[in-house]
């Protein structure tokens, strides 16, 4: 095996016996190597089933849409699957958008930079100028959409118009304005948000102030996918910190600047690798 | 200083300058040295400021209640300090409520053979027979006093017949009944619980299906002084574990019992230490 | 499906294409259904496969050791693996070896009684009388086989006798004997040692004491098989905690005891599962 | 109190009853409000005290090397104190010598920008040139200065005729290149280095490949000021990540890139704050 990896795929199907057979048998005939294998089947009944493969193969000259199509009606119709094939060298489209807080964007723009991130972060939009600079030394084109509560139609439809078809991806990385049902439609499991508390905890405005109040003894941040219900989209990652008395909001803030970009940088990163199945409200993460 | 530790020193009073200097020179004064110093002030307008100290004296003769009656007058009044000196040999007498669940309580009883709890436990009370030869195992005494809706109050005057002026603390070792405000009235700061989720994420009944229902990442657990407004009392210590979608409600279960017995083993042991002072509906935790 | 697991297939051979079809078609073929699955590839050349499967079966007479000879004539043979199919119902025989602490022993039998740890505890031998007491409070067989420097071989053969044969996992629950590189012959890839520190770090004795002398900013513990070479085994499990310039040595005492319990018993608990391979020095854990 | 911080206290003597007393009446005397204040006394026998206190004053006009020169006579001297007495307002100075890997710098110079560090980076230099053009963006000296074996010595005059009296702290962010004991002379407990490793363990070369030799569960950073002894000085701060089987040298290295950030800004932070005493090889940290 000398080749990388060529594909992803991806699978949620109603669980029954003779899955991983039927999988596993048609590529073993296509010449296709399994170098990744991730399952995982719900408990209720009947059951879901959800797969993760990494596809190799020695002989370069398979074409991805002919192996989708046998696969399509060899394997995914009879078992009724949900799939995706995904070539692995298809790099994701990422928009980045942001309000004046920079640093979960640098976080991102850093480790896109240094090549950690499978990515090509295609824009990043802003409802302030102030880090027009930051993000055009990096080499990336930089929108200034003015979005407020009086002109939120209007910004989103000219957000639409520089995203819609040009990105996989839109990353809210401390975006602080409101989305809309309309535009979320637009991308749907198709965005991230940095929730800067432990969800479902400290939901709304200012949940470090509502943490301080509270006196937690741990703080966290929470990325998920962006649903028409605030806050209440599927998670994809969690994580804390510890804090005491001797913590004043500010300082939770400044732990919490931590947390999220941290939290942001890895949901991000398991999506453009196409580690993450949405299933209702909840998430599958083959990380 | 060959002697052990005489005596911890809390105080709470409004926040002003001079203090240090009146508590640790009127020690000094008196013979006694501080071996361990713990501050901490709000950073609110006029701030609150916090205090533990731990003393030590090479003469073993100065009497606590006469070290006591000097303090009161010469510096707590000055300072309108809220304050209690306590022996360190005093060890504090407590209570443990349980229902079925044995995960708590045995922690608390091994940590307590161990020498790792300073405290005795004085009394298991529990509505259910089960673990009475694990308690009397001990050598601790066990109640066996039903408890449910109908004979609430019947039950609760039992327990106030058993433990009032015999105990200083009481824990509930996820107890699984509902106490009521009177009988929280009766212990006041004195009574400590553990909830099995990360506050104030999942208050109320069953929080580990509650959070596998959200789909969070990482689960927790919270204990707390008991108010009379449930779930809500002053936080003292929380911990929590990652988990992810492999994890089926029963697992959850499980890993939450790891964490209710390591977070109430450490509640309470820092209330034995005289380390916690509430303050409103937080606490300060001189660990 | 309605029964539970039959089986736990565990698999190590040379990597190459086809395994997972080979694997999965015959047990489909043979009505078996997959209900776990994971698997892992090196990355050297040639790499090794290894894999670890939980199966179920709807037919209730698919004897176990038919299944055992056709896939070592149809699966294993060809693609020359090294394999175990355990029968999931059949539990694991523990014996446990212990000195004078009690803390990671009682922690076993606390999991075992609470029925989270999928084993029998066989007979618990220690080179002290001072915990028959407790031991046989749960129940099991206590045997006092004195052991030191003098009749470290005499002690051996005595615990040999009662053990060979008839557990199936040693476990060294601060044991603090050498054992002999003739007794870990006989118990291959099955004894488990829980080590007091962050191994390679502080290997040898009084670990916490070289810690607090290092000043380090972490503590840990480490479980791992036990081999000739002393602390130089196959890492299972280890986990760590913070501690500060505050915490002498009795501290780290204290807090390495935590984590010597939830070290170990995460450790034998995997083990006992059927989730842990090991691979030169170093394991593999399906976890 | 309406004003700032004007100072932070640090102090080591030999332990004795009415340390407390002597400083906190003097600062009382003076017109100093203690505002935060932090202490610790070693077990051993004489034993060692350590406090830091930050101090407040209302009255504008306390010229700082008058309040030097009192405390010197009146408290220090009978108490036998090493100590420092830091205007809050005099920010550290800080060099940043890095090799090609920008990551643990970028931490800190965006640290910086967002004013999470209260210091000054005065320059960074570089045994290579790539990064210059990143340093320069943040406005900051950037200094090529070649290093390797053959011109060690050249490189390290070139260094102090840069560095010397103009920087407080030195901080090696991935240097990669070997400090000569007459350098570290100059900086006293003023070098601060990050080691991708968990020290003691793995000290030397590429430690992330040793950890995955020795199939470590958890692999870690350690941040420690610089002696002429090797990876042997007295260690600031340390954290971990979880790693399983399923991480390649590559994984650890990556994940190892994000704790050598947070430790060493971490370090680098507590330090420049004056957060930090040497005390033998090991450290008192009042964070």
């Amino acid at each position: 095996m000398s080749s990388d990896t060529l594909a992803n795929l991806l699978i949620r199907c109603p669980d029954r016996p003779g899955i991983v057979a039927a999988i596993s048998s048609f590529l073993f005939r296509r010449g296709a190597n399994i170098t990744d294998l991730d399952q995982h089947s719900t408990d209720d009944e009947p059951g879901t089933y959800f797969m993760r493969l990494e596809l190799q193969t020695a002989r370069l000259d398979v074409p991805l849409p002919e192996l989708r199509s046998a696969f399509a009606a060899e394997v995914a119709a009879p078992f009724a699957m949900t799939w995706r094939l995904e070539a692995a060298q298809a790099r994701k489209r990422v928009a980045v958008l942001v309000s004046r807080h920079d640093h979960a964007l640098m976080e991102l723009l850093w480790a896109w930079r240094r090549g950690d991130l499978a990515a090509d972060v295609a824009a990043v939009v802003s409802n302030h100028p102030d880090l027009r600079g930051a993000v055009e030394g990096f080499g990336i084109p930089f929108h200034h959409v003015p979005n407020d509560r009086d002109r939120r139609a209007e910004a989103e439809r000219e957000m639409l118009a520089l995203l819609e078809g040009k990105v996989d991806l839109v990353v809210l990385a401390r975006y602080m304005q409101i989305v809309s049902g309309e535009f979320v439609a637009r991308f749907p499991d198709r965005i991230i948000n940095i929730h800067h508390s432990f969800l479902p905890a400290f939901a709304g405005a200012d949940p470090y102030r509502q943490a301080w109040q509270r006196g937690v003894k741990i703080v966290g941040a929470t990325a998920h996918y962006v649903t028409a219900d605030l806050d209440a989209g599927p998670i994809i990652e969690q994580d804390v910190a510890r804090v005491s008395h001797r913590h004043a909001v500010e300082d939770l803030k400044r732990m919490g600047r931590e947390l999220e970009r941290r939290v942001l940088a890895r949901a991000v990163k398991w999506h453009c690798e196409d580690r993450v199945i949405v299933h209702g409200n909840k998430t599958v993460v083959f990380s």
